[in-house]
């Protein structure tokens, strides 16, 4: 992807005229062009690293041209994009390295070990929280780690229903390798089309159908990881007793602890029945207790979210592929998957009979579709508003039920108190619990002349909003490079001490993901 | 309890004439009565040690006197029994100390820390593994934590679902508190009626209904921990991706890295319907792949349980209280919560049309309830057979679907290649998964003039069996000092190293229940 922008760039259309006049409407157009072939700093790699690199992976797999790292270089997040479309590129890599097997990747730790330069795990590059971005100040340089080639459906176990994945397997790729042995593993997150399998594991990430499908860390029942002191191998049962769950210490650990080289997950059968359905609620709180209450009877469907007043009013105007008649209230998508028609039905049926008791009204199919056909086109929008000045991003928290209201009011009152009373602040519930929720917000504020440090402001502010009301800085995008003051108040000194512990065993050299998760 | 036996004296009755018959003719009966008061050694501690306990903790609450010292000597396990039999009482604490408070807790850990004595954490004594059994040789002293003044619910979250426990209430108590509030944890092991909050959550306890209750480690959703570092909080929220989920390096933990004083857990509505029902199956193979089926379906009752051939065949040869004609092939027990009859009863249909299709017959209910009533009996029996010089334990696994057999295989063979062809060696299914399940065996052997050798001996190829094949060695039952050789290579040389880093960090003096866990 070039480092400006998301995806595909035949798949990025123009702004939409509709979104195109709201704009100019409420914040007034600015055309901001991005500087069109940001360079990146001379490479400072010492030839004796590049000839060690050469020796592991082969020659052709150590890439050094300006091209290869330009596009390695940070992730996805809106600071990500205005660093990049100003022309910064300052933390390009200074070789991206492709290894083929979890013994070339013990192979470049250990040399990384030797040499102290940084080892920065690439799968997608879809991180939005500076998970990419390696610090410099105690290594001779950063290589991305890239898992292109680890791309290998291992092992299928039809009756246990679990596979075997490599971390360098997109969503669709694990998808349709899955595919062949009619399973799925149904994890959707808005980053699908390009994110990793690895990426996934290493950033308890967690997808569109969560409800039904479940978080990817619930997902995985064992790992292997390569790290400084060597391989660890975890995954001897579905849950046991024995001892703290190490699984769940390496989920989420970003790259600091060691390198994800494949994953046993749980997998389901591949769906043959799908219904999309839209509801109607007269209010943000009638949805999410309608939410909560199938939550705690059990009776999630396969995909659950409602936007807020502000989302569904502003996705009618500007979405040009949600049509239909503006929407009083709170929009809710439902959706079921399944193998039996019979199952599907009978459990939409009580799941439409608790949404209509709880105050709801069915929209009908159509918008359930649509919603379906534009669910990964959300980054491409941000690109065109980028381009016409307006400063837009998204955040997210989790929150138990009965702070929901709180947290959700906090977090926006955070912003429109630093982005001013222009700012248009939305938001979902998309991942719901029996004891709580996720809080997804999408700001837009005219950008400025500075946007980047008018949105750091920002952020700062929302994110220690959520610290401030007891909620987590991330659902399920991760701590990277920007959550990491935050995340340091979220799990307290000993919870920091903990994980610096773990980094100085594994890692005692400081040279997987430096600067990452670990405060 | 008595360190010799089970429970309340009052419910222990005598061996039922049937089981009598049934040992006499598969061993021979020899009486072997119990030393009825062993003798705890000498109590060592240095009285600056004692000073600095009341100091903390006020004068009545540090207890020194032999008969309490005696009660709170070892576990509940087989050898903990025998030995304790024979008089051997060789593990008693030096003193048993009574905090009131999360803060009290961390002053005995400093006084700890300082004086280098062993803080063992006690909630119900019911562990199985050797849990309570500290190491003496790197302290002058060991001290058994009784966490019996830590009982209070001290919050209700309706809305949320959750509730924070403290963890010396015992099951029972935990269960009476939430029935105020018409709530309930649903977490019914076998030790249920003593043991308590705190021991589940540090060795990760699995309950009679976890199928639709879940597993302890899944119910909690935050954790209070008093450690030698300071107090650790988590549970900013039910899911979140900010970092490893440290949660569940402390759940499982046994009190190596601290004391759990406080956890929220998630909870349900106390159910107001029950139904349980007991079903035949041909096999075990037939009803394990019946279970398999709900659990990747998604249709779980609340209880299952699958018992083998050889338990259905004795369990209704030797339980009084499990009546009826004998049954051919397998017994399952299948059982249905919930606060709606309809729910329940549209659940327990499509379960029961699955269970037919996969060749099982309905028994009826009234074996379903005679299993209800008599759940939590059996470690009454174990005392009264051992009184006739059977040896008898329990022990238990987990694996994938597709091993089940094999281990179910592997560990029998191990078991009767040690014992003797006469063994008895039953296995029930209790706790099932989607991509797998829980094997639970029950031992019966002549106990021969050295039972504790034998069993140690047969414990240790048991156990072998398991990790040889790549089953874990506890799914619920934890690692204690008797499955710690073992456990280290069930997560390996790495994941030893990540938990030894945890513990110097944790508890750097090493004064937290030293030697149980960590390998």
């Amino acid at each position: 992807m070039h480092p400006s922008r998301w995806g595909d760039a035949a798949q990025a259309g123009p702004l939409p005229d509709s979104t195109r006049e709201l704009v100019e409407y409420a914040f007034g157009l600015q055309e901001r062009p991005a500087v069109a072939y940001p360079q990146v700093p001379a490479a400072a790699l010492p030839e004796q690293i590049v000839a060690g690199l050469r020796a592991i992976v082969g020659e052709e797999h150590v890439l050094l041209d300006d091209e290869t790292r330009r596009v390695r270089t940070r992730g996805k997040s809106t600071p990500d994009l205005l660093r990049a479309r100003s022309g910064d590129l300052a933390d390009a890599p200074d070789a991206v390295v492709r290894p083929a097997s979890h013994d070339q990747v013990l192979a470049l730790i250990a040399l990384a070990e030797t040499h102290r330069f940084a080892l920065v795990p690439f799968g997608g590059g879809t991180s939005v929280t500076g998970g990419l971005v390696a610090r410099r100040d105690d290594v001779v340089g950063v290589v991305s780690l890239d898992l292109i080639r680890m791309k290998a459906l291992r092992e299928v176990d039809p009756i246990s229903m679990t596979a075997v994945l490599e971390p360098g397997l997109r969503g669709p790729e694990a998808e349709a390798l899955l595919a062949e042995h009619q399973m799925t593993l149904g994890h959707y997150p808005q980053s699908f089309e390009y994110a990793s399998i690895g990426g996934f594991a290493a950033t308890r990430s967690s997808g569109q159908s969560s409800a039904g499908y479940g978080r990817f860390d619930s997902l995985v029942v064992g790992l292997e990881v390569a790290t400084a002191r060597g391989t660890l191998a975890l995954g001897s049962s579905p849950a046991n007793a024995a001892g703290p769950d190490l699984r769940q210490l390496i989920l989420g650990s970003e790259g600091a602890f060691g390198v994800i080289t494949a994953v046993r997950v749980r997998v389901r059968a591949l769906p043959t029945v799908k219904a999309y359905e839209a509801w109607g609620f007269p209010s943000f709180d009638a949805g999410s207790d309608a939410m909560r209450l199938l939550a705690q009877n059990g009776q999630l469907p396969t995909v659950i979210r409602l936007s807020d007043e502000n989302e569904t009013a502003l996705n009618l105007a500007s979405h040009s592929n949600v049509g239909g008649a503006a929407t009083e209230g709170c929009l809710m998508i439902v959706g079921f998957e399944g193998t039996d028609a019979d199952a599907v039905a009978t459990k939409r049926d009580a799941v439409s009979a608790l949404l209509t008791r709880s105050g709801g009204t069915s929209l009908g199919e159509e918008r359930g579709a649509a919603w379906v056909q534009g669910r990964f086109a959300a980054p491409y929008l941000r690109d065109a508003l980028l381009d016409v000045g307006v400063l837009v991003e998204t955040l997210e928290t989790a929150t138990f039920w009965s702070k929901r209201d709180e947290v959700y009011q906090a977090v926006r009152d955070a912003l429109i108190a630093e982005l001013g009373e222009k700012t248009l602040v939305l938001c979902h519930i998309s991942h719901v619990y029996e004891t709580g929720c996720s809080l997804y917000f999408t700001v837009a504020a005219p950008g400025g002349e500075e946007p980047l440090p008018t949105w750091l402001a920002a952020k700062a502010a929302a994110t220690e909003a959520m610290v401030a009301h007891g909620a987590t800085v991330s659902h399920h995008h991760a701590v990277g490079t920007d959550h990491r003051p935050w995340f340091a108040r979220e799990i307290g000194p000993v919870g920091v001490d903990i994980l610096r512990a773990v980094k100085a065993e594994l890692d005692p050299a400081g040279v997987l993901n430096p600067g990452v998760m670990i405060p």
